[in-house]
């Protein structure tokens, strides 16, 4: 069997994904996708608006064929460990290509970038030490020493070209033998706010959307099972969002000394002091995050250390996770023919598969549940039963009955 | 002038303790009455139902002259440490006696009880280990234990005279100046859970009739300006218990590793592991403490042992601060005569006044507003503003004008 992989999140699952998984298919000629997608928390350092779960039977009906879970730590960090998690997992899969949307669509242009990345690295490195030491953050110092060294060719300050240069930096880098593709952007910018008037949105514009009071309907924008999932999920849990998880963030932060905040990755630099005066006053996470921002740190970095403060990530454990590559493939669902590529890779890689939790320890997993947990226990509605993840199996998705079995 | 202590939750300040106040007022021939009062966490580890603030206007307005707080970790302590911190805070503002409400009601009786302690220390000491040995809880072993080396003249199985006996051994062992009177308590026995027909009814069964759905009416029990003060708390914030507590617990207890809840006081001997089990499954407080509950640890204890999780308590935090007296002396209210009294007493004491908060820093000072804080946190309505303790100045009342002054 061909496997294509994707890098995903899924925030919703919406039409351009839809889009991506049938173009990334076809240009690959893969008769299976493996998406690589987040757990619970996300790369801005946010909850997922639905669970993992949702997304992982989102994806499954929209033509992912199996859904691994990117560990926390790479899950929530900079495009760079992202993209070394992500890539890590898709590699280890057996996954002859990976296939990301850019804004540039050219693979050309990520090839010359790397390697242009790789013979100015040290030129680089003092360049961007350079810019920060003026107080700019790191995202515009580093795409600005990029087109300064001779990166002109690719726009280093579009989202998804980030990434998508991080994704084939990564692979080459570790010497991995996936193949690199890349589709072009449709439509929507991944930043765009507002609902076009096409069939594709960006998720951020869908969020802000199903968030707002007002009747803005979704449905243009979803692929239907998707946004039938969308409704089903939120009968049963909130839609999740940081103002969610504030009140529980602000309880941990009112009952941490300074020393314990310090403890937590990303923060340093004595952030933890702004963080505690601008948590007591805060009514809101939107209060806290406004009164906290300054030039020096980016809305997503802030977002990246609270969401470590409230997960009690600290820094030794997420440190050490990001060295290698992660331990293990947990599988959150898979269709009919990703349940043979399963069965053909089971004895291929090297890494132990996760379906059933009790019989598979290791702190990064233990990291993952514990997170897990406090999601779920926000998110249930008062009224409903409590979610326990280790009750939970893979979600199986039979594709011609376009139909869910055992979840 | 001529001071005497009490040592007090007043949750709420009830008809009981107003006689106890008048009485120990009448029987010392004291012009100043001090009560050393817990914060807003309480001696069973749980949360007071109004904040420190409320019961301070209560006791002021119930014949106290001056409020000092007991700090978190002797207020939420066994009654031995309990009584170690509050009567050291009364020896340290100089008052010449304290008089605490006993089911004996025999000052002898508690004189003879410490001196067979003293005495017989290292036997007691053996026959409690006995006894514990075999799966009993702490005070039921001692109270067996005692009576069986020979301290029979006093009942040491009912919670007032082991309080009144931890009171008397404290300021007996520590050489205090202080001289220990009791009185009899009226009618209601502190666990109490029903009202009676009398104007005295125990703090239990007033909370449970103003969390209780019916319309049991608490007016009687209650001095009125006691009752109008915990009326107009509750337009402004919710009613405190462990239920209120509980969904931060949850999430911190889910968010904690064994490893680290291990690391909070009086979470020992496996005790994680079964907190972690029992949180997991469970929708309430009650639900929790239910499957927590064994033979071993009394539901106080493990209450405790939750609330120093709540609170993020470490064993060394608490355990340092056991092992001295109280270092300072943080009024929280007073009268005129209690205002005349702190101005003459602040040339005698060792121990430094704290009155404004910004002008004194200490750890245990820095645990007190921590926890402080997540009461008000989560004590407050939605549609309120952010109590804030730093701008809150001790609550001055005038007994002629029955007033509050900036307050």
């Amino acid at each position: 069997m061909n496997a294509c992989g994707v890098v995903v999140e899924y925030n919703p699952f919406h039409n351009g994904h839809y889009y991506h998984l049938q173009e990334a298919r076809k240009q690959t000629g893969a008769d299976c996708m493996i998406a690589c997608m987040s757990g619970n928390y996300l790369q801005r350092g946010e909850p997922a608006i639905v669970s993992k779960w949702t997304r992982t039977k989102m994806a499954l009906s929209g033509g992912a064929d199996i859904v691994i879970e990117l560990p926390y730590p790479f899950a929530t960090s900079n495009a760079e460990y992202f993209a070394y998690g992500s890539i890590s997992i898709l590699e280890a899969m057996g996954a002859e290509a990976f296939c990301f949307g850019s804004e540039s669509g050219n693979m050309d242009d990520f090839i010359t970038a790397v390697d242009v990345f790789q013979s100015s690295r040290h030129q680089l490195d003092a360049k961007i030490s350079e810019l920060m030491a003026k107080g700019y953050s790191y995202p515009k110092t580093s795409s600005i020493a990029f087109a300064d060294i001779g990166g002109q060719t690719l726009d280093l300050s579009t989202p998804n070209n980030i990434l998508g240069f991080e994704y084939v930096k990564a692979s080459v880098l570790n010497g991995y033998s996936i193949r690199p593709e890349t589709i072009q952007r449709k439509s929507a910018q991944y930043h765009d706010e507002e609902l076009g008037k096409g069939v594709i949105a960006s998720a951020t514009a869908i969020r802000k959307a199903i968030f707002s009071s007002s009747s803005a309907n979704t449905a243009d924008y979803l692929p239907s099972p998707s946004y039938d999932l969308l409704n089903e999920d939120h009968s049963r849990f909130n839609k999740m969002n940081w103002e969610m998880l504030f009140p529980f963030f602000k309880y941990k932060v009112l009952t941490s000394t300074k020393e314990k905040l310090s403890s937590y990755y990303q923060v340093e630099e004595g952030l933890e002091n702004r963080i505690k005066e601008c948590v007591l006053h805060a009514e809101t996470f939107n209060e806290y995050m406004t009164a906290l921002k300054t030039k020096r740190y980016t809305w997503t970095r802030l977002q990246r250390a609270s969401l470590h403060i409230f997960a009690d990530a600290v820094k030794e454990e997420i440190k050490s996770a990001l060295k290698s590559p992660p331990p293990y493939l947990r599988v959150l669902g898979m269709s009919k023919a990703g349940q043979q590529y399963l069965s053909h890779m089971k004895k291929k890689t090297p890494l132990p598969f996760v379906t059933t939790l009790s019989k598979f320890s290791h702190p990064l997993l233990e990291l993952e549940l514990r997170t897990s947990a406090v999601y779920y226990h926000i998110a249930k509605k008062s009224s409903g039963t409590v979610f326990n993840e280790y009750a939970q199996p893979p979600v199986m998705f039979d594709e011609r009955e376009q139909a869910f079995k055992n979840s």
